[in-house]
Formats: C-alpha cells, sequence, structure tokens
C-alpha cells in the first residue's frame, strides 16, 4: 500500500494508501465523523463511519487533539465539495505524535504572542499560503535572471568596506582584523563582478541595525541586486519593469489558490504590465504640490508622499533623477542637471511604496572620489571599488528589490514582517 | 545597427555590429593586428587590415592596453578556429575607458596578491569559469528542490538560539537583547518549518569562527539545508543520491565548455550516479584499518581517513551511523546500537571528503533534552526547538551541503577559497 503526501492523492483514487500528518479539526456526529489533516502539502478530509469501524478505532479518534500527528489509511475519493478536491474514508489510523494544549487555536491570539510562538504559527493556513508565495517569488526572481544569462554572483556578509551610510551597521569581531560589519548591500562586490561577467546578480540577506519601528522594516531582509555592464539608467528601469513584472506575473499565474487563501484581490496585480509610467522626481514634487503635500524640491519623499503619488497610477511608477543629496554616494551625476542622479525608485501601487532603489552608477574616477570624501567616508576603505573606475572604467547600472516588502505587496499583508518565516526586528530575535 | 553581446554574436553573421568589453590581449604584424575582447558573456577575436583602416584608427589600436574598455563596430565572420566561433573584421573603434598598469598580468603572481586583487582577478578565463559553474550548480540546487515541490524558507542569520557548540560563533550586539549570534546552520529553524510545510530547504551564508586554516574552510560560506518530515535515514540518504546526482549532472551537461577551461577531467563526474555506495562507521573503521589506519572506534574520520576510504570507490560514498560522541546533540538515536546515531556522511571522491552532513533527527522530547543538558547547552534556549517533539512529534531528516566544497570538488579546485567570489578567511576581510 503507498504511503503517499495529500497532493499526490488524485494519482490514488480508489485505492487505498496511507497518508501521515498533523490534525487541523475534527468533529462527529456521533454516528459519522471527519478529520482535516494536513501534511505540509495540503489539506484533506477523512470521514469515519461509526457502523463500519471497531470500537477501539471509534476511540483513538475521539481521542485527537489539535497538532496530533498521525498516520492514517483510507480510500482515494474524488469529491468536488472537499478541500483539494479528494476525501479519504478512513479504515485505519495511529497516533505518532501526540499534542496537548497546542499553543495556536482556531481563536484570536495577539501578535506579540503569535510572534513568540513563530515556530508552530507557521503551521496555520494563512502562514502556509505566505510562505508558498514567498517561495514562488524567489524562485521566479532566479529563473528570470538564469534564463537571462545574468550570472549569479554571492557577495560577503562580512565585510571591511561599508556600503551605504556608516551608521547603522552590525559588526562582529573579527580575529586580528579588527571589525567586521554584516553587509547591508552587496552592489559594490556586484559591480566588481559586473566588469568580470557582465550581468549579474546577487541575492542575500542584508542587515540595518536602524531603529525604526514601521511595518516596513526588519532588522534582517533579503535584497536582490542586479547589475548590468554597458545599461545605462533607461536600460535599468526597463530591466525593472520587466522584471517586476515577470515575477509578479508567476506568483498571479501559479500561486492563485495561496492567494486566494489570503483573500488578495489580484487584479491589481494583474494590472503590473511593462512599462511602467516614470516620472521625473521635480515632476514629482510639483504633482505633489498640487495633490496637496508641502513637500519641497530637494527633500526625500516620504511614504505619505509615496503613497500619494502611487495612487495616480494603476501599476508601479518610477520617480527618476532624485536631488543627489538624498540619495547614495555611488549614483552619477546628471550630466543635464548636476543638482541630480540618474537614479530611480519604483513604488508599489495600493501604498506599498518603494520596492526598489536603482541607478546608474558613477563611472567618473575623480567625481565619485569626490563624492566620497563629501560624505565622510575613508577613500583608503573603497581603494578597491575606485579601481573599478581606474582599470577601464564603465557605464554600469542595477538596483536592489527588497523581497519581503513585495512578498507582502503580493500577498496584500499590512506588515511585512509576516513575509519572512522568522522576522527580525529591533524588539524580536526569537524564535 | 546592433549593439550585442559576445554571446549573441552567431545570430549577427555577415552583419555589422557594436559590441562593448574589454581588452584581454592585442597583437600585431605590422599590416594586420589582432584584438581579444571579453564582455562577461564570452570572448571575440576582432581583426584589423592596416591598409583598410584610416590612421588615426590604427594609432587608436596601437594604444590599447590590457583591460582597456571600448566599443568596436565591425563585421561578424563565422569561423571555426576563433575562440567562440566568430570573429568581427574591424572597421571602427572607441575608447571608453582606459586601463593603465592593470595589476593583474599574464605572468605569475603570488597567491597574496591574487586575494589583495580578488575584485580584479575575477575578470580572468579561469576565476570566470568557475564563477559560471558556481552559478550553475546554484540554480540546480534550487531547481532540484523547486521541481520537487520543497518550499524555500530561509531561515535567520541572526540568532538568539544557538545551533552546534557554543564556541566559534560570531556575535554582534543586538539593541536592548543582548547578544545576537551568525547562524552557523538553518537546520534547527528548518525542522520548525518542515512540520508546516512538509518538505522544505533553506540555502544561506552561514558562519563558523573557527580559527581553521586549511584548503576546506572559510569564516563564511553557504549551505543548502533540506529537511523532510517523515523522512527516515534511509530516505535521506536516498534523497542525498538523487541531489548530488542531479547536481553535479547538470554542471557537467550545461558548464562544459568552462569545466575544459578548467581543465578539469569530468569522466569522474561522470560517474556521479545514484545509488551511491554505503558503509556503516563500525565498517569503515575496520575497513580503514586494514588499509593503514590506526583509527579505533569512537573517533571521527579524519581528513586522511576520508581520502583513503573515499579512494575505495568510484563515486561518493555514505558513511552512516557514526557514534554518538562524535556528533551533534538532534541526531536520533539508533535504536539498533544506541551507542550510535542515524546520521551520515557523504564523502566525494578524488580526496575531495565531507560534502554533506546529515541525519534523522531525535523526535523524542525526553531524549533530545537529555543530549541538550548532557552538552551543556541551556534548555532554555532551545524551547522552542523543544516544542516541535511536544506538540505533533514527527520522524524527519534532513542534510547541509557545503556550496564551496561542491564547486571545488566540480570545478577540481585545490582550495575552496577560488569557489567564491569574495572568500573570508581568518586572516582575509578584504576587499
Amino acid at each position: 500500500m503507498a504511503t503517499v503526501r495529500i497532493s499526490e492523492l488524485g494519482e490514488f483514487v480508489g485505492q487505498q494508501v496511507t497518508v501521515r500528518g498533523w490534525v487541523v479539526t475534527t468533529r462527529s456526529s456521533g454516528k459519522i465523523a471527519f478529520l482535516v489533516l494536513r501534511d505540509g502539502t495540503g489539506l484533506v478530509q477523512g470521514v469515519l463511519a461509526r457502523k463500519e469501524v471497531d470500537d477501539a478505532l471509534w476511540e483513538r479518534f475521539a481521542g485527537l487533539t489539535q497538532e496530533t500527528a498521525l498516520a492514517v489509511t483510507g480510500t482515494v475519493r474524488a469529491d468536488a465539495r472537499a478541500p483539494g478536491g479528494f476525501e479519504l474514508t478512513l479504515t485505519d489510523l495511529a497516533v505518532t505524535g501526540p499534542s496537548t494544549d497546542f499553543p495556536i487555536t482556531p481563536k484570536e491570539h495577539g501578535t506579540s504572542y503569535l510572534f513568540e510562538h513563530r515556530h508552530l504559527w507557521l503551521r496555520s493556513r494563512r502562514q502556509v499560503a505566505i510562505a508558498r508565495v514567498r517561495h514562488e517569488v524567489v524562485q521566479a526572481i532566479r529563473d528570470f535572471f538564469y534564463a537571462r544569462d545574468f550570472v549569479l554572483v554571492d557577495t560577503p556578509i562580512l565585510t571591511g568596506s561599508i556600503g551605504e551610510e556608516a551608521g547603522n551597521l552590525f559588526s562582529t569581531d573579527y580575529f586580528d582584523l579588527g571589525k567586521a560589519y554584516l553587509g547591508q548591500t552587496g552592489q559594490l562586490y556586484g559591480e566588481a563582478a559586473a566588469a568580470a561577467l557582465g550581468r549579474i546578480y546577487c541575492f542575500g540577506p542584508t542587515f540595518r541595525a536602524e531603529k525604526s519601528k514601521t511595518r516596513r522594516h526588519l532588522t534582517e531582509f533579503w535584497m536582490v541586486e542586479p547589475e548590468v555592464a554597458f545599461n545605462d539608467s533607461d536600460d535599468n528601469m526597463r530591466l525593472q519593469e520587466d522584471f517586476v513584472s515577470y515575477v509578479v506575473g508567476r506568483a498571479v499565474e501559479r500561486r492563485g489558490a495561496e492567494l486566494r487563501e489570503l483573500e488578495r484581490d489580484t487584479s491589481p496585480l494583474e494590472r503590473v504590465q511593462a512599462p511602467f509610467p516614470r516620472i521625473s522626481y521635480t515632476d514629482a514634487v510639483a504633482k505633489l504640490n498640487t495633490l496637496g503635500s508641502d513637500i519641497t524640491w530637494g527633500r526625500d519623499l516620504g511614504g505619505d508622499d509615496e503613497t500619494l503619488l502611487a495612487r495616480e497610477y494603476d501599476r508601479p511608477v518610477f520617480v527618476f533623477n532624485y536631488p543627489r543629496e538624498v540619495k547614495a554616494f555611488y549614483m552619477k551625476e546628471n550630466p543635464d542637471d548636476p543638482r541630480t542622479v540618474l537614479g530611480n525608485d519604483c513604488l508599489a501601487p495600493e501604498g506599498y511604496g518603494e520596492i526598489i532603489g536603482g541607478s546608474q552608477r558613477e563611472d567618473d574616477y575623480d567625481r565619485l572620489l569626490a563624492r566620497i570624501v563629501a560624505q565622510g567616508l575613508d577613500p583608503q576603505a573603497y581603494g578597491w571599488y575606485l579601481d573599478l573606475r581606474r582599470y577601464g572604467t564603465f557605464v554600469h547600472s542595477g538596483f536592489g528589490l527588497g523581497l519581503e516588502r513585495t512578498v507582502a505587496w503580493i500577498c496584500g499583508l499590512s506588515h511585512i514582517r509576516e513575509a519572512i518565516a522568522f522576522p527580525r526586528q529591533i524588539h524580536r530575535l526569537f524564535p
């Protein structure tokens, strides 16, 4: 007799099989009893008729509690009304792992309580659905780049050099070499790799020791950062819109069941098609002023400004050529307006805000050095990065997309902490 | 006129195109000049005939130096003798990024020098080939699990709990929560996720602050760790052999050009087919003694023992059921011989040693607690991990495969530090 996963039941209709999993719920009329079982691949209902089973089995059933691990044996029946489309007519049942007073019950729990029990909360239907969407998004990201001959380059977490501002970094003692910092971007390394391999991407965890407690911040999050030799800022935005459209489209196409479980209205996601509208920072400020914002030229867009602006469009929007004072030192000066840099953000619709920051990189040695000095960074620490402008400097561009923000948007989550299995926030390091 | 990548030249035979890239080498007979250009996607030779070009172009060519960035224009000709199969008859050439005294020349450099210039050394043919093999291996790993419905679960780097021995960990201050440690395994989290999702894997950087200076150690390396609900130790080894065979096979199949560049004899790799031979630890010790090792029962296999044993087989070999004293606390006690645990290593052939460690996990609450206490670990810190045995405990198994060791083996590298773009060793944190 075959031991099968719930997702495979369709191949065994009419046959007797064994399924291993955990109890979700049970109910009984006294004559007929129902069991919903989960095994990580899906849910199936098991049915037990009192008059067809012996007393011992009926008793064992009566003793089942939430999250008891068990092996059930039964005949697979197709049933369109059943969750998953199949039902099991049970003939046997063995408890393999008891469970008493499982901490996450169908009743409401507070957020703190749920995150303290995250290792168990992950078993709930909603969390399973989010995990599967995240999984699909990650594979879609990797497939997109693999199919386009981008080479994955894993950039280091432990770094001596510092990517952006010197604050907000976690550090650790590193043998006799002093402090190592946990990388908050792989970009600088990605630029070196782009000179070797043409088109590359890195995709790994990044770290920010910011004391931000917003619904859009984690101290540890995953970021994908492609970097392309010979792409300018326009090429870069084209790559971004193709990329975001692909990833969102694939999640909608392949994870419809999970998005329904999350009660996500997918129509806004279906509108995510390239090309995306583009608006310069300068025009965006003017538009925001007409919409009621008091933002003035030179200030960065706040979260409210992003939401206000994004609401004007039915898909993600690019805001490009920001004032250089609000952007990182490595962005290329705009030759048409040196107050600005050739960078862009991509704002998601529905209030989800920035999901991408990208730019053409400064490829002029002297200008880059001047920017490093002006920001109070140590040119020595950036010696290797400056080398890229010393030996065959090249036009190149790239961007970073935050995974959890993207998953939160696609799933329709109000806080990104649910978009990762074990979120890290300034007050949360367990489990 | 199209601007194309070198890898795309085959689609443009007979046409005039522009290619952007960097100078590898130049040579000239005075009448005819040759340029080898790379752009990250491949190499192409450009040819310039003195009598067919003007003086200015001939002069510009004469000034080219190694790693000069340039845009060349020319007609694509198929030429079976040419690297890549195509040649460019050049009609124009523009220098876009000069390069003077590029530090990595065709002459021999010392290892330290090369790693200090790793950001530039990555451009060399051998390093490009390694990067592409690594890229393929990673995608093969992810595709293997995606196709089999394993759900990717990214486990945290910053952890309060500690996976293995309490030493050898990097730590950082974490706001008001004391110290956070950089994870050296995602396994414990993976076990929690397996109870939610059935079959999962994590794949990310892991950290060991070991003072090991061997050719098989890095302080930061990538590890893939699947975990499967209801798999026992035998199922676990079957998964490992299918997995390793797939990954190696795909690298051989799709990265033949790169493996040739590395002068890798692929015949030992082609023999990597499931099933792999299996030998118990006890039998392995006896066999090693006949082979001349003085290992005694109860000691772990050393690197020399691994090499000696692996030499007896034409493909990877499993050594299973080690003494529990040499293995981690979470491995399940062997019911047939409680001195041992249901764990295995997988040893690669050709002296590459251990690439996988795996085990069935202890699923008995009391036994696991006793092991935690016996190892001097804090049961409080493992409370959430123990919960997995309290609520619906289940048979489950998993393993960890070290990416860099696997890439080094496939590429035939003598040291794993070349298997990652920016290696971290106890004396190396830059670039």
